[in-house]
């Protein structure tokens, strides 16, 4: 018995990814893309999916996705976001909210980075964050799912086993990202035009990116610490992955085994981390489901190195992983390829 | 003594270049960047002019850019150019215009091929076109200039030697070109959004593009019969360059030798055409105001090979080669480097 | 029950892109995969496939392949193929060799173009091509199979229904073909270094190109006439995808819609050729085993175009299919993802 | 009255670059370019100076190359240099040596990071590093320069302003670098193929690339004191260009403006560092000798944000301003275009 699923703003990337993701997963059956602004087939808004699926994107109602489907992935951006998702909810439904309205717990906080009030503030402390890596366990059953940031998840996942294991220090970390151009949207803008992109390299948001406070805010809640980073994004001329170079100051003497194997025994039994030994390349983990990191020391400081595909890993694979947690099939349905 | 120069419309590529050209230019004076929208200075909008130039975006009227300069380079787009030129020739300018309002002779055919009428239809009969390998001598001293399109250059530095000395048929030639994506300007949209265009390749107005004509008209004029070419663009990963791919119908029987010979006659003496024996590259000429051209001979067909950068000898760097013979300047000047 | 599968030759692009599908392929295992020249854990080679399989690199003899497997896909290099192909075939071993070297019949031709006097003539007129569109009622139970070459497909696919309907003329037909850099392998060569190809497009092969008598001979077979083309590569810095432009002679007026029919028609219940109305991208076949068409009429002259991703439909993927009807497998298994 | 210049091994990237800038440098004559392997034009080896210099490949000895040239270029790999540069001098030529032979001081360093032996150890401590925005006034008139590290002139021009007024402390400093793949040399590996850098991202040699010891040398010898630096490089899908994110801990309380002002002040008058106040970008500095800097406070923490291009001002560009000074012209003369 398969779950159906509509995708909520239906012609970005991320719903791009998504598609194929569900297209492919056997548990699931794409009943409804919606979008407010197109009304093609899907296949001719994103080609690569023409014949795969025989769909168009229509402007649907909360209680007319009710009637389609069982779950819905939220692909809208922030605000509109908090805007449908209560209504969503109303109905029935079984909400993956991909945007940032629902992770941070404060509305404080939320307002003083996204520049709105939020409006559905009440609903912000019972919402899971849905790393599975870390909150496996609470994602059973939700109703409404909070979707990580790419940057976010890159960072979590490779600081959270030695932040639990106390192995480096919460406060000071440096946190050197770098991201794919895809992480950008695909609205035009001009700084994410090719002939802007190609052969140029720049940092961006440099103290004051968004992510910065959801970084914190989890590892801080996972690890029962007060965690403090400074995060600094790049673009870089490629149209997948992210990249963290994450400098820590260790507890004590740091000693790469250690740190190691403090990395295996967390993820131990998880399926899409992958700590390594090499250094890591975002091409292995381009169009997976995987995360891949290491750690080293230098001069002793700690340097954990991770890297993700900003579009699956970081937003529609682990929306999928959530799924699975969420309807109670196994983990990586539909997201081993 | 150096001429004053003004660019008319200075926020895009064609305008940058232009102004890094203009700024090596021993003869030449920036005096005046106009745009409608922008007011920073030049080095904010383009970040590598910093510390080259102390000028401001400017909104002009066509007689506050006489009292400003001798020469204009206008880079707007065409109806947007048509509205203006005729302006700032009455205010005793010269002009360089590098859209497509002047190229085309008959008012008919650029209503067919642009949607709109020409509003300053009487000037086109006598307007040069700006392609000094074949038109040099009808430069110096013109009050306005049409500076010829990219794919339109290639093509027809490519053909005329050989249309004109009957070597090869006038029709059915198919031009097979492809662009890097700075052709397409700087203005956000879809397509040209670095995540569409990275690891894609695709064609585009497939039968219908707007050069066509021009490379029709410049050949048959040229080369004294009726040319008739099938021209068929590909946007291309990369920011530079153009790459033309030419079939033709020999005249007799072909002889690589004499082809090569032909080309070299035709272009003896002209500083930016290499006629090479190996296979052209975009690289070679990146940057440059050079076209490096071959030919080949393929099971009887004639294959002519073309390479320049869109955004120099494409535009901006004929557009000051046509400054340079106009002023009775060499026509080298600032364009080697 | 599943097949055992070994890669010979798993160091290249082919062999991870064929190891990526079999893994996801149920009714595939793989058994063993070689290399002559490494021996560590296949993850270390691939790092995308690090927890994926366990298996090391090994250099084995056919009867020792021919303990561990049935069927081998050979992903050698020519003359190192022919020289193995037999001892695999006479251990019992069925073969899909994605080498040149059993594509062309005649072993004259072979030498001509390949410098190589062909060391296994005998088996070359028996041996089937491995095009399923064309030739899936042949590939059942066959030992040996050539996998074609990927330029070659995509110009195959393209013309095979055109030619069949006799809508265009078998004579004087232009292949001018782009492909991205990882269809010249992962042997380390100036030409395919980063800083060579990027921001770079240059031709090559010019006349010359090895696919060029395999795209003649299997159209010739399959559409019963002397087909004869121009064939053009183009070296376009991107690293999946091939961009076919093909302008040939129609028979009598050409009309689109016909045209376009005549290639629905042949491709009617073929799960992996799309037809489509639009202008095809690589983007939108890149990762997958599709192969989209379509067909446009410029001034009388037809043109198609045509898409594939080189080392998926264009070699791992086709070879993967070839594998599916020579076991009797459906013939989309592990291709649709 | 101009100089005679010789390049010694002509075929790679920094090679390439010197030519394009000597030729039009108004008081240098190329008289020679060498290579021990190649003889072909120079324009074959490097197309894109087809036609602009007459010169061929020659393998020439020390003294044929006295007799030639003024001053040499020397472009050989490190030990290669170190073994021809004593019989250069002796020969009495002036040499800009580009690689890491003579950089670093102490002939021990140089053995443990390099793995050699040094040759002419006697001439470390006497060699002046040719950095000219800290070292201008040793360069007139020496027989030697040690031309820097890509890496380590961001690095050090980043940094050499704060460190020298003491706004940041000299220990624990962390430089996240990112280069263009043209640092890697013009010689084939796998490393560095384009279908394995392009789409990709990955950090190398962390905690031990050989700019370490050159940066903290020459910081510490200029600013007088133990500076200790944390350096990891990262390889970026783009040709050209550095980009360095510098994190230091402030003396005291950092304030943004004076930050900026002591960098303003360090390279007031210095014609190829632009201090600016927007966040860099590679793009702005591609093509040209300028390295772009600027500072940002972040949770008390100074970040410097540098980048030039890594073959100009990081290579053959800062060998010019070397060369320039070295003979008394003008240090722009060449540079600015």
């Amino acid at each position: 018995m398969t779950t159906r699923v509509a995708i909520l703003g239906g012609t970005g990337y991320t719903a791009l990814e998504l598609l194929r993701i569900l297209l492919r997963h056997p548990q699931a059956t794409i009943s409804a893309v919606t979008s407010r602004t197109e009304t093609g087939a899907v296949g001719d808004v994103h080609p690569s999916l023409r014949g795969r699926l025989d769909l168009r994107l229509e402007n649907l109602s909360p209680s007319q996705l009710a009637d389609r489907a069982d779950v819905v992935f939220c692909c809208l951006p922030h605000v509109a976001s908090m805007e449908v998702v209560p209504q969503l909810l109303d109905a029935g439904l079984q909400v993956i909210d991909l945007s940032a309205d629902y992770r941070l717990r404060d509305p404080a906080v939320y307002e003083a980075w996204y520049g709105h009030a939020h409006t559905d503030a009440t609903r912000l402390a019972s919402t899971v964050y849905g790393l599975p890596e870390l909150f496996a366990d609470r994602i059973p059953g939700q109703s409404l799912i909070a979707n990580p940031g790419c940057y976010t998840s890159t960072s979590i996942l490779a600081l959270a086993p030695l932040l639990k294991e106390r192995l480096i220090e919460p406060g000071g970390i440096i946190i050197d990202a770098k991201s794919g151009v895809s992480g950008a949207g695909r609205t035009p803008k001009l700084n994410i035009l090719f002939s802007e992109c190609n052969e140029a390299l720049s940092a961006y948001s440099v103290g004051n990116h968004r992510h910065t406070p959801e970084i914190e805010q989890v590892l801080s809640d996972a690890t029962g610490q007060a965690v403090d980073v400074i995060f600094t994004p790049h673009l870089i001329p490629m149209d997948r992955g992210i990249f963290a170079t994450i400098y820590a100051s260790p507890r004590g003497k740091p000693d790469p085994k250690t740190l190691l194997e403090a990395m295996r025994r967390f993820y131990e039994g998880r399926p899409f981390v992958r700590v390594i030994e090499s250094l890591p390349t975002t091409k292995a983990v381009s169009g997976t489901n995987y995360c891949d990191l290491t750690v080293r020391v230098v001069k002793g400081r700690v340097l954990v190195l991770a890297v993700l595909d900003n579009l699956i890993k970081g937003a529609s694979g682990v929306a999928v992983q959530n799924f699975n947690l969420l309807r109670g099939y196994p983990e990586t349905s539909g997201l081993i390829v």
